[in-house]
C-alpha cells in the first residue's frame, strides 16, 4: 500500500497528488491516506502537504527500505520476499534463522548496519550505517552441494556486472574477492546446511563498500579496502547499486537452476585477475600450510588449479595472494 | 560420581558392597551416598539394600544412559560428551542445536524413543522406544564440505564392524543402508552446516532396528524392514550394541582425519552388495529421473559409477534398488 503511494509520488515529480486521486486508486479513505503519508514520513520521507493541492515527495530517504528497493525491480525470485533490518548483528545469522523456518526461495535480508558482520572463517568484516549495503539472499538451488561453491562465484559474477552498468569495472580475484587497484570492495560469505546430496538451504552474504572515503576506513583495513565511491569519483546511490545487484543475481540464479554453471565460469573468467599470475596459497584446510605456484586455470567445480614445482595441486578453498 | 558406584557394585558381582567403602572411595558422606542410590533407583537400577551389609545390584535397566554406555567405553573423541533424551522428536535436531551453540567434536545424543525420527529427504523413521538405538554424533572433521558423503559410508562401515564383534554380518546397500535378507536393519542421516570450503559441523543419526520381532514393525514397512535380533536370533543388549558402534566409529573417525577415506573405502567394498549389481537409480537431484545400469564402482569420493547403455553415469545422491 505505502509503495503505492510512493509509487505515484514519484511519478508525479515535481506535482502535486491529490489526496483523492490516492484513496481513489487505493480504494481507501482519505483519512487512512494521511495515515500512510505520516508513517512514510517516520521512515525518513520528506512528504509536503498542502491543503486542497494534496501530496509532492520532496526528498526519498537513503536508506534500503524494502519500498525504496522494490520499486521498479525486476527479479523473479530475488528480492520477491524483503526483511528490513535498520541494525542488526549478522544478516547472515538473521538469514539462516529465516531459512530454518521455511523462508522462500530468494527471500533477502537487508540491514542498514552489522554490529557484528562476519566475513569468512569467522573474520570481523566492517559495515557501519549509510555507508555500504550489507545483505544475504536465502537460496533454495536445484543443484548437489558438491556445486555450492559455485554460488560463491556466481554471486561474484552477478555484482560485478552490477558494477558495469555504472560503468565501473571491478575485477575479481579468486575465489569471490571484487577488487579496485588491488583492494578488496566486496565481500562474499556463503553458508550451506543440507543433508548429503541435498541442499536444505544455501545463505549468501554480500557487502559492498559504497559511499566510504579513505578516511572511513579503520586505520587497520585503509591499505586492503576501497570502495565503489573511490572507483566512480562520486557518491552512488545505494539503492540503485542495490536493484541492479538483486536482478543480475535473480538473471544468473536462473540460467544456474536452468542450465548449471557452465556460462557463470565463462563470465567469471572474464573478470578475473588471478589465472596467469605466480600467487602464494594459504590453505583453509591444512592449518597453516601454504605454497607458491602459478595459477593455471578453474575447474569444473570452481576449484583452482596451481602449478608448482612438485606438479598441479588443486585448491578448493584458501587465501591467495598475487605476487 | 554415580557411575563410580555403578562400576563398584557390578564389579561386586553377587557380593554386598558396604555404603563405608563407597564413601571411602567417592569421599563423600554415607548419607551422600544414599542420596546416589535413591537417584540411581529412579533410573530403572534396581539396587538392593541391607542393613550393615551395604548395596547389591540386582539389575541394571536395559536403558541407554550415559552411566551405563559410558562403563568400559573405550573411545578418544566419540561419546566423551553425552546427551541423553528420554523422548525427543529428533535427536538430529538436538544434536544441530548443540552443535551450533558450540557442542565439541564427538559430543552424542541418545534417546530411548523419537516421536519425529527423520530418515533421507524427511522420510519418516521409525524409532519407538526399547527396540532400537537412536542417536547422532556431532563431528566437526579436518576435511573439506565436499568430502562429507563420504562419512556416511565410513558410519555404515563402522555400524557393520560393530557387528562383526556380534558375529552378525550385514551387508552395505550403496550407500549406507545395513541390509539383512534383503530387508534394512540400519538408516544413517548425515547433514551438514558449513562455509564454502570449511565445515562448521555435522551430524551423523543412526537408527538401528534391535530387538524387533516381525509383528513390532507397522505393517507398510514390514516387508522391507528388519532388525539385529532377527539375525541373530536372540535378543541383544543394547547398551553393548552402542557402546560397540561407537568404539568402531572413533577408530574409524580419528582415521578419518588422520589419513583420509583410503581405508574407509577399502572397507566399505568388503562389506557392498551393490557393486557389480544391476540396479534402478532414482536420482535426488533431477525429480522423478530414474534410470537402470550396472553399478561398476564408486570412486574416491564415494559416489556410484553406473554403466549404462548411454555411457558411465556417476551418482551422487539417490535410491538405489537391486534388481
Amino acid at each position: 500500500m505505502r509503495k503505492t503511494i510512493v509509487e505515484m509520488l514519484k511519478r508525479a515529480g515535481n506535482e502535486f497528488v491529490s489526496g483523492e486521486s490516492i484513496a481513489g486508486e487505493l480504494k481507501i479513505s482519505r483519512t487512512a491516506v494521511w495515515k500512510h503519508i505520516q508513517k512514510l514520513r517516520e521512515h525518513g520521507y520528506e512528504i509536503l502537504s498542502r491543503e486542497r493541492r494534496g501530496y509532492k515527495l520532496k526528498d526519498a530517504p537513503d536508506l534500503l527500505l524494502p519500498s525504496e528497493i522494490q520499486i521498479g525491480l525486476d527479479t523473479q525470485i530475488v528480492g520477491v520476499e524483503m526483511h528490513y533490518e535498520p541494525s542488526v548483528d549478522s544478516t547472515n545469522r538473521v538469514a539462516k534463522a529465516l531459512a530454518y523456518h521455511g523462508a522462500k526461495d530468494g527471500t533477502i535480508v537487508v540491514a542498514e548496519e552489522q554490529t557484528g558482520g562476519k566475513g569468512r572463517r569467522e573474520r570481523n568484516f566492517y559495515s557501519p550505517r549509510g555507508k555500504g549495503i550489507w545483505f544475504s539472499v536465502i537460496l533454495r538451488p536445484k543443484i548437489l552441494p558438491k556445486d555450492a561453491p559455485q554460488l560463491t562465484l556466481m554471486t561474484a559474477v552477478a555484482v560485478a556486472e552490477a558494477m558495469n552498468r555504472f560503468k565501473l569495472k571491478p575485477e575479481i580475484k579468486w575465489p569471490n574477492d571484487l577488487l579496485f587497484d588491488g583492494r578488496k570492495i566486496v565481500g562474499i560469505l556463503t553458508e550451506m546446511t543440507g543433508e548429503i546430496g541435498r541442499i536444505t538451504y544455501v545463505v549468501v552474504g554480500v557487502g559492498i563498500n559504497v559511499n566510504f572515503r579513505r578516511e572511513d576506513f579503520p586505520e587497520e583495513i585503509r591499505p586492503v579496502a576501497a570502495s565503489l565511491s573511490e572507483m566512480s569519483g562520486e557518491e552512488l546511490s545505494r539503492v540503485q547499486i542495490l536493484r541492479a545487484v538483486l536482478e543480475e543475481f535473480d538473471k544468473l540464479y536462473r540460467e544456474v537452476n536452468a542450465n548449471g554453471f557452465d556460462e557463470i565460469l565463462k563470465r567469471w573468467r572474464k573478470y578475473n585477475v588471478t589465472l596467469g599470475k605466480n600467487i602464494r596459497v594459504v590453505s583453509a584446510i591444512e592449518d597453516g600450510e601454504n605454497f607458491e605456484g602459478k595459477a593455471v586455470d578453474i575447474d569444473k567445480d570452481g576449484a583452482l588449479i596451481v602449478e608448482t614445482p612438485e606438479g598441479l595441486r588443486t585448491v578448493y578453498a584458501g587465501d591467495v595472494s598475487i605476487r
